[in-house]
């Protein structure tokens, strides 16, 4: 194990991390706000720091890292981020517990969502844009971020985008890493930009455009209102949902766009499956909800806003959605699982895991019927190798091992099953509402700070897809002998 | 595909069906129950005038069978025995639902437990004991008590008795399988009668002590009083939590222990596994309650009634669990998934699946740290090869995956969330009762018939463990080619 190489990548992060709220810094002075100026100010100081200390100290010897330095690398910069991205709500008084400052941040980070705040109006501008702007620089990766401005070997590089973004397997767009992390994250801009000029053009005030734009390019969740998006127009509604989908898609795909490769895009499997599973679901929920609304159109725009919502694991609610009927919620509750699309900002176990995992299903079913023949799983047109397909499988029962797990630390919590169930689920999978207690209108303040702190953990497990975390605190990462 | 051969071997199972039906037609004998009486004399008649139209038109050319013939018979004879199962409960009009009665013969033979009576102790009890006998039956299976007496060549018989067992892998005790059916039938049959004079010993009634203890050996759960085991003595409930935990230990160890290679059974990581996860369950919940019955005798009692009860996937209570707090039922839901030891009659997961989905995860875990290392799983002092470690993990993905599309199936029903989940994870586990409005003192009555059938599918899925029923619904099993 290159330690210092894992504490001086660490070091350039927490730099980086430090400049990144020089943003919302000018939102506060721009409102004026100057508890949150100080905050801000502070916390900038003390990322600089602690950054320069470490990547000074830490200055190492040699530059070559593995897969596991880039799992180690990858988890614990995610912990100490939120720890600093923490602190302003915690110096700025608005969040005194810092439990829960940790667990909003944590929520941010990881595209989550689910909040502890009670009144979520009453916060300052200048935190709650922080909170969504969490939501934009975790959505993408903060490492992918570094690898695309800061000077990096190609080796580095790699192991530590493979540790951060999300999916089965990995694509380089480009032959360099650092060109691949500069593309995504200019599309990722681009979107971002368009999505707030729409909500704009429809009517939505500046700040609200800023930050649902994040909050929805994260696939985060992160609302400022009581309400979620329930107050905004039809229009916004729809724009919200054409948004939250795209952000859902591979973002390989707009990059072939980009170079005119059409037809690979519209061959795609996994965005035609992802697409069909939003109008299927979002078919049954509006046959479930019709009666309550008593109009086509009502129902189906909250049917696919839910469901984008939860697909993309960004949480924003256009109704109370936990006062559905049961078909609709068990429908919203098997999305969760679901998740968007790999190579996204969206959560969940992707598409293509899912897609994968009834391929290797329906690849076993052959091999009994013929016990001679060799059968092959195709993805997107290529062989999938068979490191690959037992990778996936192992994955699944890990994740689900975890949530179960997940679920049986928060029943010590006096709250129902279905709570506590839902709770584990929609953390884990980074989508942010449950049902009952923790639905759309309500939030997780209630649970206990220990209940908040494995919550935050399980939060980080699921962005970064357990592996790094695992690692992180696997013994015999620590023996001298790595 | 020797279709001949299939239809020839269901066709002697029917037979023995009918020969079975013996045993509730003379407990109907003794209590004078006319109708009933009819009911499973005609019902006899039937079954033998359909299995001899059967072995006779169908006599097949060669007695050739492969894996997937193993797989169809056993997932056709699963099916028909349960509809012709069915017909004492609908001929005597007791149960004048067909669905209902289908729903109950199923949940007999699969050692579900879950019932549709809304008042059992109103029943005749020619149909209770075909109830309970159903589970004896359906516990170690129906076909391996046909290897067991019939003569039958051994390939045929070991590709029937893979198909019909309950595990991973499944051990041979002795050279021939015929005789290893025989040997395990023994063991079950000896143990059945043990605890019969248990609870005779401890004042239950004759009928009573019968019922339970076919109940308990086939982990199966139909009960004769509205309470379960509720209104027994402390004593009689220790007895069932004794033998529910028995026949949840696979039953070769039993066999080992006979001729005296003790030291193999104690070094069992199986078994140890599965008694300490009993134990920890027991103390969390014995924890949880312990506040509702201010007694730590009774606490204790109750907690590890309901764990073995549910690990074992029996389904008995000792009190309605369902009226527990969170984390009580949390460790309950969670223990439902896991079950019992591979080679016993318990259902669910089965032990050895889980502490192999642990290990797999713990192999990937050190294959991260040093890629070029060779990591082997072991299991009892085996190393396991990767086809099987494969089929593990594929298994639990496919298990996981049609346990959420049973919850969605279900979901159309007017009932909450809690319920439909249990009911799903409580029928595909063969447990037995569920939380909300199917807990241990309620029925599953209230389902409408599409769901009660779907269930019962389930169950049969749950029973087999998947493949069986995959393959006799799969198109392509059927082509000519095969």
């Amino acid at each position: 194990m290159n330690r210092r190489m894992v504490a001086y990548t660490i070091g350039q992060i927490i730099k980086l991390g430090g400049i990144l709220m020089i943003f919302p810094l000018i939102v506060s002075a721009v409102y004026v706000e100057r508890h949150c100026i100080l905050a801000f100010a502070s916390t900038i100081i003390i990322s600089l720091l602690f950054g320069f200390a470490l990547t000074i100290l830490c200055k190492p010897k040699n530059y070559v890292i593995y897969a596991k330095e880039g799992f180690v690398t990858v988890a614990f910069a995610w912990i100490i981020l939120s720890l600093l991205g923490a602190l302003p709500f915690y110096i700025s008084t608005e969040v005194p517990n810092f439990f829960d400052a940790f667990f909003e941040t944590v929520s941010g980070f990881t595209t989550t969502g689910s909040t502890i705040l009670s009144d979520v109006e009453s916060m300052s501008r200048g935190l709650l844009f922080w909170r969504s702007f969490t939501h934009w620089i975790g959505g993408m990766g903060v490492l992918v971020l570094m690898m695309a401005i800061l000077p990096t070997d190609s080796g580095r590089a790699m192991h530590i985008m493979r540790a951060e973004m999300a999916g089965p397997v990995i694509g380089k767009l480009v032959p360099k890493i650092k060109d691949t992390a500069k593309i995504l994250y200019l599309i990722y801009f681009i979107l971002t930009v368009v999505e707030f000029l729409f909500l704009l053009i429809g009517g939505m005030p500046v700040f609200d455009s800023i930050v649902h734009a994040l909050g929805t390019a994260g696939t985060g969740g992160f609302g400022i209102k009581a309400d979620s998006i329930a107050s905004y127009s039809p229009y916004l509604q729809w724009v919200i949902i054409a948004f939250m989908l795209l952000f859902s898609v591979n973002f390989n795909l707009y990059y072939l766009l980009l170079i005119k490769r059409f037809s690979t895009v519209f061959k795609s499997t996994e965005l035609w499956t992802f697409l069909g599973m939003v109008l299927v679901a979002s078919g049954m929920i509006t046959y479930s909800i019709y009666p309550m609304y008593q109009n086509f159109g009502d129902s189906f725009r909250h049917a696919i806003f839910q469901v984008s919502s939860v697909m993309s694991t960004t949480g924003y609610a256009s109704t109370d959605f936990d006062l559905w009927p049961g078909l609709a919620k068990g429908v919203l509750f098997l999305m969760m699982f679901v998740g968007g699309c790999a190579g996204s900002t969206a959560g969940g176990l992707k598409m293509s895991r899912v897609i994968l995992l009834c391929k290797i299903v329906h690849k076993d079913i052959k091999k009994m019927l013929h016990p001679r023949s060799v059968a092959s799983v195709r993805l997107e047109g290529k062989n999938v190798d068979n490191a690959t397909l037992n990778s996936v499988t192992t994955y699944f029962a890990i994740y689900a091992g975890m949530i179960l797990i997940l679920f049986l630390i928060l029943s010590f919590e006096p709250f129902d099953f279905t709570t506590n169930l839902t709770a584990a689920v929609t953390c884990f999978n980074n989508v942010g509402p449950g049902f009952n207690k923790i639905g759309p209108m309500a939030s997780f303040g209630k649970y206990s700070n220990a209940s908040k702190f494995i919550l935050s953990i399980a939060m980080l497990f699921g962005r970064l897809e357990i592996y790094p975390m695992l690692l992180a605190f696997y013994p015999k990462t620590w023996t001298r002998k790595n």
